[in-house]
């Protein structure tokens, strides 16, 4: 996602700097003593931060945090804090490409890609969240058994990913192609409820990471 | 499928002698010598035969096995050969549950599951085509890198079909949550005609059977 750079994104982020890391040499290997939680999930891609909140809410007592390498989509996000609170939560603005410099082995206990960009060209295979090269980084934060879960409405991304994901060291243990959130307990985002209204179908895979 | 018993069912049969086979002694481990074909596809389920009749044209020259064991539903599909020819075709009234009766190891080149019976209550999970024990008679007579292609429109079906195939012996190597065979080159029943005219969405997945 890409958005026009607001004059205030600025200020938010200097608002929030609890909530945000930035320096991870202390925090790399301490997540959830840090964050006091037993159960730790990271949304990669979190744009404008709707379902960041919202699992903070169904999922709990887990921890989560949102990453967005788009600064002002951050913003937005950042600034939902206020009407949604900071409890149990962590933002991050940067790229899943460093993931492995920002937590240690096995951290993390759930990745949510959530309507990720679908990059449908060819050409742009690699810069997808279930690229092989991002699922080996995944593989390396996730904990024994942690799970990947997708939600997309994208016909081309599921596609991809399903096939890409189960061939790729990841059993394939929850699938539905016609997925409503508004009727199952689970997050939405302001786009999703866009898609729903619409009677779109959107589409769900959840993974596990295979036995080492 | 459950059909009417028409009068003229019997005669059906009586007429297709050559097509049909319903003594396996001698043709079980024999089927491609036989049949004169290098590759052995079989559809389970065949109902009225539209799939049937197109394989056998679409995938030229390998031989194509239908089975239905709704008798009414196979005189249908038997009486079109009046206008599709026999040319590489047998059919069996009879059930998946038989196949390691009629089979050898490894026969199987393709199985095809068109448009199966959902079988949507869970008491009734054990009658899906897609269920573990079906799977395990699939995985016997299917040859190394043999096949399962799926087509569905049936939501509760294919997500069922994905984990559970995916799940037990068998990789994941395609699957389409919006396939449109007019576009593509596959053949259709009826049946799917009818869906795609909705503007309803099909789905489709390919597994591979796992190296032993």
């Amino acid at each position: 996602m890409r958005l026009r750079k607001k004059k205030w994104s600025n200020d938010v982020y200097e608002d929030y700097q609890d909530v945000i890391v930035d320096e991870f040499e202390h925090i790399k290997g301490n997540w959830k003593e840090t964050m006091r939680v037993d159960r730790l999930r990271l949304e990669i891609g979190s744009g404008k931060g709707d379902y960041w909140h919202h699992c903070a809410d169904v999922y709990q007592p887990d921890g989560i945090i949102g990453m967005e390498r788009d600064f002002t989509a951050g913003a937005i996000a950042l600034k939902k804090l206020e009407t949604y609170g900071k409890d149990r939560k962590r933002f991050i603005h940067n790229d899943a490409k460093s993931l492995i410099e920002m937590f240690g082995e096995g951290e993390i206990d759930v990745i949510h890609l959530n309507f990720s960009d679908p990059w449908p060209k060819t050409r742009h295979e690699k810069r997808r969240l279930t690229h092989p090269s991002k699922l080996e980084l995944y593989k390396t934060v996730l904990s024994q058994n942690g799970e990947i879960w997708m939600k997309t409405d994208n016909v081309g991304l599921f596609n991809y990913s399903v096939v890409t994901v189960t061939q790729n060291g990841f059993d394939l243990i929850e699938l539905d192609v016609d997925f409503r959130s508004q009727e199952k307990e689970d997050p939405t985002s302001e786009y999703e409820r866009k898609f729903m209204e619409k009677g779109q179908p959107i589409f769900r895979a959840i993974w596990r990471k295979k036995d080492a």
